[in-house]
């Protein structure tokens, strides 16, 4: 697979690290980056990893083969409507949010265009850190990406995202949106909710005591909030799902402590290690 | 300092690294230790890193200057009462308990004697693996290790314990029985408790998508919930305080993503992320 030209849609610590990894696998002739005024787009031509900077979407991908959208979840159903009609035919189009039903939901919306396909992608390879400053030409190395292809998306489309992943490091695999959204929410989601909610039930004294293990379940709260808010809101019923059936576990180990049932608490702790062991 | 005899009550990750610690740094020209019958004694023998293995405690502390008790927090208070009539004049008891309310009083509780002290220790060095196999002479560098004196606690003896710590390589703070059973169950009980419920959370499906953060998260749920029982009924109130408060927040968030006031949730996560910011 070699691009004539590849263009990413923002630049912060995903799109930053796709243009990276593209142009360290000489994956593309020419890169082109979109991106709103900032210093993303200049550290980026600075740093050698892009061609073209435009804040101009139209005009970034219109002679574009493949367009990779690296923008927050929120933004993704604006950018593909806006971004689709001027797609030029065989270009493919797909995406690095972490939710995923609301985007193809947007692009199945768009009219059909011989040519031009959609199919959404999930690198699951996030970090606490954001910008282009953290983006790392190596992030998807062995890394889960999840494709979702919608019935619009032709093999063709599928299998092209599906190689362009592979080459920036990737092990690609293809998981409905629906089963996509729901399994994040319960091992990504949550998982953050409880870490910022953890952070949050510290008070000043007891933080001076925290060891590693503290440190380690915490260490994604200090993600930005503005981009988990934006996904909270995006897969907002398999959230609730989540923390309501999380709320529930504890609330029951809370009265099994209260009531001194050890038995059964230890019990219910071995299953969760059973499964944290299947782990690595 | 230099001990005559170490003793070492209990052989598994934390024992085991208290004499493999002590041997390394030649801190005894001694070291004893006291366990059951089972595989840990006979492995700590074989690994020329303690000189003398018995099951019988009062043999095995009698003539110590200097002994800890590694065993689970909920056999301390018995190990400090059947210890105490045997240990020889001038000898400091201490041990590694995660929970020191209980095991203070216990220790409170004992007849006073001339010359022979306790002082709570708490290294911060866990691990979710156990046994002497686990065990490692480097375990307490450069952590945390907390020593909780009592008013029985002499200058002395704090000073002698204090002294121990620091040659194993650890950071040693003082801090009251209360006060540390609060605060390490805000930073080490409940975030055990909360990485064992989101690994129970987590179906089949979704855990086949579980990246990196999930498994920083949930790593500790690997602990043996054994000893993590015991912990949680030795340190019962203020755990269940600690749970309320984490399950109060994240059902503050709940209802905030069920009413869409993202901005309000973004307000909540952002404070949360200033806490995680003052941690390395």
């Amino acid at each position: 697979m070699r691009l004539r030209r590849l263009t990413v849609v923002g630049v912060g610590l995903l799109g930053g690290s796709v243009a990276r990894a593209a142009r360290t696998r000489s994956l593309a002739r020419e890169i082109v980056a979109v991106g709103r005024s900032g210093p993303g787009l200049a550290q980026a031509r600075a740093a050698g990893v892009i061609d073209v900077a435009t804040e101009d979407l139209a005009a970034g991908v219109s002679e574009a083969d493949f367009v990779v959208l690296c923008a927050p979840v929120g933004a993704l159903p604006g950018l593909i409507g806006a971004a689709w009609p001027h797609l030029a035919p065989g270009a493919v189009l797909t995406d690095v949010g972490s939710v995923k039903v609301e985007t193809v939901r947007a692009a199945d919306a768009c009219p059909a265009r011989e040519g031009v396909a959609f199919v959404g992608a999930h690198p699951m390879a996030g970090s606490e850190r954001s910008g282009f400053a953290a983006s790392d030409a190596d992030l998807f190395e062995g890394r889960l990406v999840l494709l979702t292809p919608s019935a619009r998306s032709s093999h063709h489309a599928v299998a092209r995202v599906s190689a362009f992943w592979e080459r920036l490091g990737g092990h690609v695999r293809l998981i409905g949106a629906e089963a996509h959204d729901q399994a994040v929410a319960v091992v990504s989601h949550l998982p953050h909710l409880a870490a910022y909610a953890l952070a949050g039930a510290a008070n000043g004294e007891a933080l001076g005591l925290a060891g590693r293990g503290f440190c380690d379940m915490t260490r994604i709260a200090a993600s930005a909030e503005g981009l988990w808010t934006d996904i909270f809101r995006s897969n907002r019923q398999p959230v609730l799902e989540a923390v309501a059936q999380y709320r529930e576990i504890l609330g029951r180990w809370e009265a099994l402590i209260r009531e001194g049932r050890w038995d059964v608490l230890e019990a219910d702790l071995a299953r969760a290690r059973e499964v944290r062991e299947k782990l690595p």
